[in-house]
């Protein structure tokens, strides 16, 4: 008798439990968060582009050409210097250092790679609307690989096994400009997606989350956080932001945002793997970053606790990386133009 | 009758090119050169210490130290950055570039990493006997990742992943000082170890070396090559040599080599991937070296024929490079040292 009260008790308990996740599985969605697929299928529909489709090719050539720093002028620079994906994605210091150990003149924050194929915009002020686009920056912006177009061009065809790579990859008939090129290294990024435990959870597995993470995806949700922080990344497009004034921690360099004054919402995937925090990474403890995001942004006052409580959650964010065999990198010929460091 | 005449004759040649192959084997044996062993009992009798051997614990925990450019100042510079393993294990460039995009003051070439186990000595003046006594060197030195030994180690032990993972490979009582950090990352570089179809050929598969290539083993012996590039890494011992006078490619800088004037002569293995060449690297083209080398060290003239045969041979000491899954870093603390730039 007393076994069987205990088992209905653990019954109930268990039913409690469920209801309540799938209520709050229900409450997200509303709320604008998105699962990453995980159907491969579906994964597919949202990455891929029918008119240059992903293959394994296209992902091997371009995982070489991100980890190759002879893209940069100085030879020294690759895609993975600021966007390391043994470390969530980026640098891990407050503003990208670059060529010539330039710092960012904007003092701007290198965003993580990893999921930035769900973006619907590129760089902090939105000004590209997709990774072939934006991979043609960096390479090209003096403070970053300081590498001119044809430069770059001329490195990758000076390279016999680049240039096979690329007619393996496009057919015979390939024309391997810069944009081409740029092109191949997104079609890498587009594959850098990293399902965590909170989309197993609104995938239906209601377990996969424990119970802290469930109450700290309550409390982000009640807060207000994911007005911004929603779609697949939980970020990615433009939003409203406080760039000067209220700004608690100093030193907003001189970002303004688009010519709207909107800045775009970094993802909150892996974020615990990406700081330090902001366009300007000023801020290094994510509980503080959560508190001054209440204050600026929602103002709102978030208490110790209840940033506590959503650190659990935003720890749950944490993917799975796909894993990457570090390249074997072509070499170079004769004709390849040397690295220069002026 | 013609069918068996022509039978015999290819018998006769098939057995000619073995017992010439045979020959080669054993004059390049008679001259110095030694294979990776094939077998792996007989490898690890080379490579590992018996007290503190190799185990996939400290190879998985040093590889993570290798590629995390936590460990210098700014964390921006690791290991790989000038020993990258997807590029012969160096850095591409004439000489390394470090903080502050400082170049080495004594113009010096940054060495590869591959087979760096078999050197004698480290450094191209040979100061440090073994890996675990060299790695200690660019994590501090100013131009490089101008890391005090302090800094170093307070960063990995306010990481909590890897004190957990020093505890797994160490033992529970493992003190983690700067050393123990250096003699991890040396642990990792032992298995950098790529052997060749040089290797398969002084083994015993005398067909792993096609005609040109044997051809130019038996060049490069006859011309006294092996005099300096000898051992198993073709290499890592330390030799006289003209530091200046007749030295042809110009900017030698004030490196003296060690206190009787030597210097550590670079190995041979995936030299084709690892130019441009010398101390200085002054020299772009494998030919020029060659050609440099028998005029400088060996007072002869090398043909450009001859420099075309030798660069057969120099192809085939391309190794298999081993697979190495690029690692997913651990978190930093709140009390990890920030990186600093100046």
């Amino acid at each position: 008798m007393y076994k069987s009260k205990f088992i209905s008790l653990a019954l109930v308990l268990a039913c409690s439990t469920s209801f309540a996740s799938t209520d709050l599985v229900k409450k997200a969605k509303d709320s604008g968060l998105k699962a990453i697929p995980a159907d491969k299928v579906e994964l597919m529909k949202l990455i891929d582009d029918p008119k240059d489709p992903i293959t394994d090719a296209k992902v091997e050539l371009g995982k070489k050409l991100f980890f190759d720093p002879r893209l940069s002028r100085s030879g020294l620079i690759s895609c993975n210097t600021c966007h390391n994906l043994g470390m969530g994605g980026d640098d891990g210091v407050p503003a990208a250092i670059g060529h010539k150990w330039t710092a960012n003149p904007h003092h701007l924050n290198s965003p993580t790679v990893y999921n930035s194929v769900f973006f619907t915009a590129q760089f902090w002020d939105g000004r590209s609307p997709h990774l072939a686009d934006q991979a043609q920056g960096p390479m090209q912006a003096a403070p970053e690989m300081a590498a001119p177009a044809n430069l770059v061009k001329e490195r990758i065809v000076s390279i016999p096994e680049y240039v096979a790579e690329f007619k393996i990859a496009y057919g015979d008939d390939v024309n391997i400009t810069f944009e081409k090129i740029a092109t191949t290294i997104a079609t890498f990024e587009k594959i850098l997606v990293t399902p965590s435990k909170f989309d197993d959870f609104l995938n239906g597995d209601v377990k996969a989350l424990n119970d802290a993470e469930q109450k700290g995806l309550n409390t982000f949700i009640d807060k207000g956080c994911a007005s911004c922080h929603n779609g697949i990344a939980l970020g990615g497009t433009m939003q409203p932001f406080e760039l000067a004034g209220k700004y608690k921690f100093a030193d907003v360099g001189d970002f303004k945002g688009d010519d709207k004054g909107m800045v775009k919402t970094p993802t909150l995937r892996n974020i615990t793997e990406t700081g330090p925090y902001f366009h300007n990474g000023a801020v290094w403890a994510l509980t503080d970053a959560i508190k001054e995001m209440g204050s600026i942004q929602l103002g709102i006052k978030i208490t110790d606790a209840q940033a506590d409580e959503m650190l659990t959650f935003l720890k749950a964010l944490k993917g799975r990386k796909p894993a990457i065999i570090y390249p074997q990198l072509p070499e170079e010929s004769a004709t390849t133009p040397k690295p220069t460091f002026d």
